[in-house]
C-alpha cells in the first residue's frame, strides 16, 4: 500500500472509531476490517457526485451492513456530501445528521436505510432492476443516459437473512450484471466464530445462483480489490459477488473476536489501535490534509461526470424528445399532465367485480400514461390481476418490460419494490395475498421509514377466500398494516374506490397498501354515491339516513361495505334511520380536520363497525357505546360465502347488533 | 411399475384429483405428478404407525406443498389413519377434516400446518433437530429411543422463499443426517415456467449448503426413487434433498401447465387423465381392494414397530431408570414435580435489572429441572441473555448441548422452533430483538394457529433501546404480536413479573411472547405487590390509591409501569389520588371474568394508559374518556434515556396528562 492510500484507509477507520467512542456506542469492528474497500470503491470507482446527491446516472452505493454506518458517514464527509466534521462528533445523538444505521432521507448520499439485515441487499437489487428497466425502455444507440452501477457493501449476517437469499437468486436470474457487492467476509458473528452457525460454502452458492463470484484474499490489499472490482464490471450478464477476507476489528487488540463488533473499543484498546496502526493519539477525528485532499477529488470529478452526463441528455432530447420528456418526468417523479385521464369509471350496471379484479384494470388503464409504472407479484400475477397486458416482461432480453416475475418471494420482491423506488424513474409495485404480506413486514416497515412512493397489493383480502382456509385467510392483517406509521392502508368497497384508491398509491408520498377482495362485489353508483372524493378523505358517507338525520351509524370497510348497505336497507324497513359510513382508510380519514371526523361519526350516535379482521382498534371509531362486528379468531376452510356466513357476516346478525346497540343506547 | 404399484399409484392420483373436483377447488396438478414419490416413501419407507398417530419415534412427514393437501389425505386414508374415505368427500367443506391445506390438530396423522411456502421446510429442519437433541441428551449404547427420520416434500415455491435458504443453510451447518427431502420438480410455478423466475441450479445450492442432493430423473420411476431414499437414508451426517423430475397435471390435458396447478381439472379434462391413466372413469373415489390391501400394510408393519420400541423403552427404563424418567415426561410434555421450585424470586434491594436480565437467570434457573428447555438466538444471544450457561451447543459433536446457534436467521428460528415444539420432548425457544420479530411473522402465526408450544423472547423492547435507532426500535410490534389470534403476548415491568411471565409460558397451551427490556428497571417488591399472581390474571393492582378510592387509573406495562408509580407518587403529593394497573398481558386479562376487569379498570375512573408503542387498541382499555401516552411515529437515534424523554415518557408529562384527563372528567 503506497503512503497515500494508507494514510486514506486508517483516516477512514479512524474517523469511525473515534465517532464510536465519542458517542460511547456503535460498531467499530467492520469499519477497521473493510475501511479499505470502501476506499478503493469510493476514490476508484463510484461515480457519483458529493455537490448533487441527486444526480439521476450515479453509481449507486448501500451500506447493507447498516451498523458499520460510522464508515458511511466518514466516506461521506471525506467525499464532500454537505455532512459537516461537527456531526461525525454527534454520532448517534438527538437530532444529529449521523444516526446509529444509516437513514434514508436524513444524511446527504444515504441511499437507503439500513440496519436490519438483509435489506440493503435486496434493495440493491431493486437498484439495479430500476436501472436496468429504464436502460431498456430508454437508452439509445450511442445515448446510454442511464448505465450505472449498483454496489453495495454486505456482511454474514446479510447473506444469512433469506431475503438476501431471494433478492440473490432472483438477482441471478435476471441477469443483473451492472449489480456488484463487495461481502465483508470476516469469520465473526456476535456470538463468535461464524462457523457457529453458518458453514456454507458462499462462492458455490451464489455461482449456483447465477453470480460471477470474486475472491480477494487480504482484505488489505488494495490492488487486489481493484482488480475484483474491474472483474466484476467486465461481467455484464452475472452480479457479482466479492468475497474479501477481511479481519473485524483490524489492528485492535480485539482483532478477529466478536468482542470488536458492536460497542466501543474502550480508551485503552483504542489507544493501542492507533499505535498498532501507526495513527496519531491525538487529537482525535483526525483528517490529514493530503487524505483529505485525495478524497476530495471525488468533487471535481462528480462535477465532470454529471456535466458529461448532461451533455449526453442534451444530445438525447435533440434526437428524442418525446422519449426525453417522459424520462425527464420519470427522473424527476413528476406525473405527466393528464396522468388520470383514462382512469375507468365502473358502472353499477356491469355485474359485481372483485376489488382485485378492478384493481387490474385500473392499473392497466394507468399503464398508457405512466411508463413509470412496473412491478409484478410473487408468483401470483394470474390470481393478484397484476400483469400490465402488452407491457412485456423485464429480464430477458434487451426489449423495454413492464411485469416483473418475483418467484415464491414476497420478502424479497417488497424491498426490491422498495430499491426501485428509492433509485426513482419507476414507481413500481408488489403484489401477494394480503396473508402473505407478513413475509414482507421488514421491508414494508423500511417503506414507511424511507416513505418511498412503493405500491404493495395484497388480494384475497378476508375469510371470505374461502376453501384455501385459515393459512391463507387473514384476519389480523388489515389491522397489522395499520399499526405500521406511515403506511397508507385502503381498502376499497367496490370498483369506483378501487379506482380512487390507486389515485392516492400514485399521488400519495410514502408507501400505500391496497387490500383487495378476491370474491365479486357489487360496483356502486359512482354518480349517485360521492366515491372518488369520499375515498380521498378516509371515510364518507355513502348512504344517508333517510331523513339525513341518523339514530344508528354503520361503518365498513371493503366488502363489508355492502353487508352495511344490505343491514340498512333493513333497518329501513323496520323503521331504523341509519347512515352508512365508506371507510377505506384510516390514515386519511386521521388527517382530515376534526370538524369532518366528527361530522361523519358524531359521538352522540351510536355506532356499529363491521370488518372481516381483528375488531380491535375499531374502539377509537365507535365509542365505548358502539359495537363491532370483527373475526377475532382464525378462519376455517369452506366455500367463501359458508365461512362469511358462519363467523357471522350475514345480514340478519348486523341488524341483531345494530337493535341491541340501539336498545342499549 | 409392476401392477400392483401402478394401482396404488393411480389410487393416490385419482382419491386426491376426485376431492378437488368434487369440491370445484383444489390443486389437482401436484398429486398427479407427485403421487409415486409419495407411495414410495409412504409404504417402504415411513415408520409410523396409523392407529397412533402420537406414537414418538415414527417417522415425521411434512407435505411442505401443503397446497397438495388431497395427495396426504389420500395417503392417510388408506394408511389407516382415522380418517374415514367420506371426509376425502367433504374435501374443503365446512367442519370437515380435510381442510385446503393441512392442518396439525385437525386431522390425525397431520404432522404440520402448512400451505406457505417455505414453513414446512423449515419447520421439517425443527423436528429433525429436535430428534437430533433426544437423542444426543437420552440415547445409550444399543438403546436408540430416538432415531427417526424426519421427511418432507417440497416445492419450487418453498425452495425460493428465503425461510427455507435460512434453515436450509441451518441444517448443513448442524449436519442433520437424518432429514430427507423429496423436491417435487416440476419446472411450473403459478405465473409459468419456473424459468420466468427461478433458473438457479439447485443442486449445487443445497451442496453449497452442506447438503447431499440426489436426483430421480423420472418421478415415475419407483425403483429410481427407491434408490435414492435408501442413499439419503445412508448418508448420516448430511441431510438430503431428492430432486424428482415430475410433471405437474400428469396424464391430464393440462400436463406440464400452470393451469394444473390451482383449480379442478373439469369434468372432460378428468376424464380424459382417467383414460389416458387407464383408470375407470366410475365411481369416483374408487379405491381397488388390491390397492387398499398394500395400503393397509401400514397397520400391522407400524404396530410392530412400535412394540419393537416399547420393547427398546422397557430395557432403556430397567438400565437407565432417571434418564427414562425424564425421557417420558419430556415425550409426554409433562412438566416434572417440582419443576419451578428454582424460580429466583428477586429483591428490591438489588440494582436495578434489565428483564432481559432477569429472564436469562430465570431460564438458567428453569433448565436444571426442565431437561427439554432449549433453543437460542438468531445471532443475538449476548443481548437477548437466552444463553443456558453450561448446557452446551447442540449440533457440534455427539454430547448432549441445549443451545441453538441460529445465526442471522429470524424467520428460519421461529419456524425450527415451531418444528420443535411440534416434535415434542423439547420446550423450544427463540430469541431476538422485537423489532425483528417482523422477520417471524408467518412462523408466528402458524404457532398460534396450531398452539405449538413455543416461546418467542423479543428483547429491546422499545425506543429506550437509544442509539441503535428507529430501524431497531419497536413501535408498532407489541400491537402488532397482539392482533394475532391465540399468541399470548407478555411484557413485564420488571425481574419479578419476568419470572412470572415465564411461568405462564412454560405452563401454558400454546405459543407466548415474552416482551422485554434492554434498559435496567427496578425490581418491585414481591412481598409488597402482588406480582406472581396478579401476572397470571394479566393485570392487576401494583399500587392501589391511598384510601382504596382512585380518582384515576395509570396503566402501564414493561418498563412504563415504574414511570406510572413515579407519577402516582408525584400525584399524590399534589392531592390526587391515583391506583396503577401493571398490565403484563392483553391476552390473559381479556380472559378474566368480567367482575374482575370492572375491578381493575372500573369504567367510572378515569384511565390513562401509558405504553411506549402506538396507542392504538388502549381505547378497549381507558375509554372515551381516557387517555393514553404512546408513541405514533418512529423513534430516533440518541442514548435511551434521551430519546424516552424527548418521546413524551417523562413524568412531568405524565401529571400534565393526568390533570387534564381529570379536567375533562
Amino acid at each position: 500500500m503506497n503512503s497515500v492510500d494508507q494514510l486514506c484507509v486508517n483516516t477512514l477507520r479512524f474517523l469511525a472509531v473515534d465517532a464510536v467512542e465519542r458517542a460511547r456506542s456503535g460498531h467499530p469492528g467492520m469499519p477497521l476490517g473493510a475501511a479499505p474497500m470502501a476506499y478503493v470503491l469510493w476514490t476508484r470507482f463510484l461515480r457519483h457526485n458529493p455537490r448533487n446527491p441527486a444526480w439521476f446516472n450515479r453509481d449507486r452505493f448501500i451500506l447493507s451492513a447498516g451498523h458499520g454506518s460510522a464508515l458511511l458517514y466518514a466516506l461521506l464527509h471525506l467525499s464532500g456530501y454537505d455532512l459537516p466534521l461537527e456531526e461525525l462528533k454527534q454520532f448517534r445523538q438527538w437530532g444529529g445528521m449521523t444516526p446509529g444505521h444509516p437513514e434514508y432521507g436524513h444524511t446527504p448520499g444515504v441511499e437507503a436505510t439500513t440496519g436490519p439485515l438483509g435489506q440493503g441487499f435486496a434493495m440493491g437489487v431493486g437498484m439495479a432492476l430500476a436501472e436496468q428497466f429504464l436502460a431498456r425502455c430508454f437508452n439509445q444507440p450511442g445515448l446510454p443516459l442511464v448505465d450505472h452501477y449498483t454496489y453495495a457493501l454486505v456482511s454474514d449476517g446479510d447473506l444469512m437473512e433469506g431475503v438476501a437469499s431471494e433478492a440473490a437468486s432472483l438477482a441471478g436470474t435476471l441477469r443483473l450484471g451492472r449489480l456488484i457487492y463487495l461481502y465483508d467476509d470476516n469469520h465473526i458473528s456476535i456470538e463468535g466464530e461464524t462457523d457457529l452457525a453458518f458453514t456454507e460454502n458462499v462462492r458455490c452458492r451464489f455461482e449456483a445462483y447465477g453470480w460471477q463470484v470474486l475472491r480477494v484474499a487480504d482484505g488489505n490489499d488494495l490492488d487486489g480489490i481493484d482488480t475484483a472490482i474491474r472483474a466484476a464490471q467486465a461481467e455484464n450478464q452475472r452480479p457479482s459477488l466479492i468475497i474479501v477476507r477481511t479481519h473485524i476489528g483490524y489492528g485492535s487488540p480485539k482483532q478477529d473476536t466478536a468482542d470488536a463488533h458492536g460497542e466501543p473499543l474502550g480508551p485503552m484498546p483504542l489507544r493501542a489501535t492507533k499505535e498498532a496502526l501507526g495513527w496519531p493519539l491525538e487529537p482525535s477525528f483526525l483528517i490529514p490534509e493530503e487524505a483529505l485532499g485525495h478524497f476530495r477529488g471525488a468533487v471535481e470529478r462528480g462535477n465532470e461526470w454529471e456535466t458529461k452526463w448532461e451533455a449526453l441528455r442534451a444530445a438525447y432530447r435533440r434526437k428524442y424528445p418525446e422519449l426525453a420528456r417522459q424520462l425527464d418526468q420519470a427522473m424527476d417523479g413528476e406525473l405527466p399532465a393528464g396522468w388520470d385521464a383514462d382512469l375507468p369509471v365502473f358502472r353499477p350496471e356491469e355485474r359485481p367485480m372483485a376489488t382485485r379484479t378492478a384493481s387490474g384494470k385500473v392499473m392497466n388503464a394507468l399503464a398508457g400514461r405512466l411508463p413509470g409504472l412496473m412491478g409484478g407479484s410473487a408468483d401470483l400475477a394470474p390470481s393478484t390481476r397484476t400483469t400490465l397486458i402488452g407491457y412485456g416482461d423485464l429480464g430477458f432480453d434487451e426489449a423495454c418490460g413492464h411485469n416483473v416475475h418475483f418467484g415464491v418471494r414476497e420478502h424479497a420482491m417488497a424491498a426490491i419494490v422498495n430499491g426501485m423506488a428509492l433509485h426513482g424513474g419507476a414507481i413500481p409495485y408488489g403484489a401477494t395475498f394480503l396473508v402473505f404480506s407478513d413475509y414482507m413486514r421488514p421491508a414494508l416497515r423500511l417503506a414507511a421509514l424511507m416513505q418511498t412512493r412503493a405500491i404493495f397489493i395484497f388480494t384475497h383480502d378476508s375469510i371470505a377466500l374461502g376453501e384455501d382456509g385459515p393459512t391463507h385467510q387473514p384476519v389480523e392483517h388489515l389491522m397489522s398494516l395499520r399499526a405500521i406509521p406511515g403506511l397508507t392502508v385502503l381498502r376499497p368497497a367496490d370498483a369506483n374506490e378501487a379506482a380512487a384508491a390507486w389515485r392516492v398509491a400514485i399521488q400519495r408520498r410514502g408507501p400505500t397498501a391496497l387490500v383487495l377482495t378476491r370474491q365479486s362485489v357489487p360496483v356502486l353508483d359512482p354518480h349517485r354515491y360521492p366515491v372518488a372524493r369520499g375515498v380521498l378523505r378516509g371515510a364518507y358517507v355513502l348512504a344517508e339516513a333517510e331523513n339525513g338525520d341518523p339514530e344508528l351509524i354503520l361503518v365498513a370497510t371493503g366488502s363489508e361495505v355492502h353487508l352495511a348497505l344490505a343491514a340498512r336497507e333493513r333497518l329501513a324497513s323496520q323503521g331504523v334511520r341509519a347512515r352508512v359510513v365508506s371507510m377505506p382508510s384510516w390514515e386519511l380519514f386521521d388527517e382530515q380536520p376534526p370538524e369532518y371526523r366528527r361530522q361523519m361519526l358524531p359521538s352522540r350516535v351510536p355506532r356499529l363497525a363491521m370488518e372481516a379482521g381483528i375488531s380491535r382498534g375499531w374502539r377509537d371509531y365507535v365509542g365505548d357505546a358502539g359495537d363491532v362486528i370483527g373475526v377475532d379468531r382464525f378462519g376455517a376452510s369452506a366455500p367463501g360465502d359458508v365461512v362469511y356466513e358462519k363467523l357471522g357476516f350475514h345480514v340478519d346478525r348486523v341488524v341483531e347488533r345494530a337493535l341491541a346497540l340501539l336498545r342499549r343506547s
